[in-house]
């Protein structure tokens, strides 16, 4: 409820935990908040292997301890063995938002075919809103243009801070 | 089975049950029914406060005693933290029917960015058919609009009566 | 991952399975698989009756002791009180890929109202790729269309045999 809203990105990557690869799925995610959200805001990034434990032990770091009002977590939504964030999102979450990933894929599914093997979502915990999103920066963009036009009145509805946006860039709606 | 099919009209919202606030949502969504429904039918509506329990009690008494066919629920599908409804019919239902929430999410991000933060669903239980609704008649009726045609057939199948609805505002679609 | 793919059909119907039904179903998705899949692959087509517990009996049977890369199910997916597929594939998934459920239903839509009513999806179990479709032949073509682009890559991802498609049926896409 402060006037500074805290938006965290979380990459998910066992390669880019161990150094191995450049993250470029977090920096992706983190400029196009920072480029959208227009009002004042701290900004946080993290790396995890992935797995369902490291996720769910991240975001109850930064939604708990930190207190993030967004977080964008990016990688590990895929079907492959290692892909394990939908399990540690669910882990943690009060709820489902079920659009969210029927939004990110739709919108995908215009670029790729392969949009509908992801298993992208959208979460609450307490206070926090919870996204995942692909680990390419291209997908990134898409997928966070198809639904952050409802980000900021979510994030009013669960009691997170108010955000504005840059409406050249994402027209948040309110309901009046 | 018998000629007269039973339909519900399930209010939840807190204010509307402590008699605050005029029930908008609930009067919306039994006038919609009732113009499109052709075949005999009885109506019952009924109003309960937010909350997964409140919810789930209403709809045992409903499906179960009562006898409805169909019951819509309006209020409670959202991401605030006095919105349970999902989690109230998900305690009573045999199983969910996604494709209800996908299509109406679907009609409703046609009018409204905010559409994706809607938890609405349907389920099953027994020989009843519940449907989940946004608490605004506007979208009640986009929200009806997106599924009904469906509803007829799908109480045929769980042995629910038999409607029949008014062609010139929905067709019903039963498979030859 | 060796060169010859396993591709199984099961049918899932009472009727099938009590021989008093000729099953369309199964040998429509066969005569679709092999018309698509351009790569050298082993078909075996199965039927069981309607139940949670039959289906996820022959799943197991077909994934674990057979190898299936591919499992296409048809029949069981809708609300009839012997509708249970989707419990039989949940309780032997893994995981679910909702964007197939999501992807078949829409391509559905298009042709008939009444699609809304399906309960049909995707899951993972081991390597092993589970697709649920409808009974019927059109139908079981329209979803298949709607969702094979996707698989081959799919079943890269979980780690199964490596099949091409006939460009000229169904564009296979993996992303560079």
């Amino acid at each position: 409820m402060s006037g500074l809203a805290r938006i965290a990105v979380l990459t998910v990557s066992d390669r880019a935990a161990r150094g191995e690869y450049p993250d470029r799925g977090g920096p992706a995610a983190e400029e196009w908040l920072r480029a959208v959200i227009a009002s004042p805001a701290e900004y946080r990034r993290e790396i995890v292997a992935d797995g369902a434990d490291s996720v769910a032990a991240a975001l109850r770091t930064l939604a708990d301890d930190w207190g993030a009002d967004f977080i964008a977590v990016t990688g590990g939504t895929g079907p492959a063995p290692r892909d394990r964030t939908p399990e540690g999102v669910s882990a943690v979450a009060d709820f489902d938002l079920p659009g969210f990933g029927e939004a990110m894929r739709g919108a995908s599914l215009a670029e790729v075919p392969t949009a509908i093997l992801s298993r992208q979502g959208a979460a609450v915990r307490g206070r926090t809103l919870i996204v995942t999103l692909p680990g390419k920066p291209a997908a990134i963009a898409t997928c966070l243009g198809a639904v952050f036009a409802a980000v900021p009145y979510c994030l009013d509805l669960i009691g997170a801070a108010h955000i504005e946006t840059d409406p050249g860039r994402c027209r948040a709606f309110r309901p009046g």
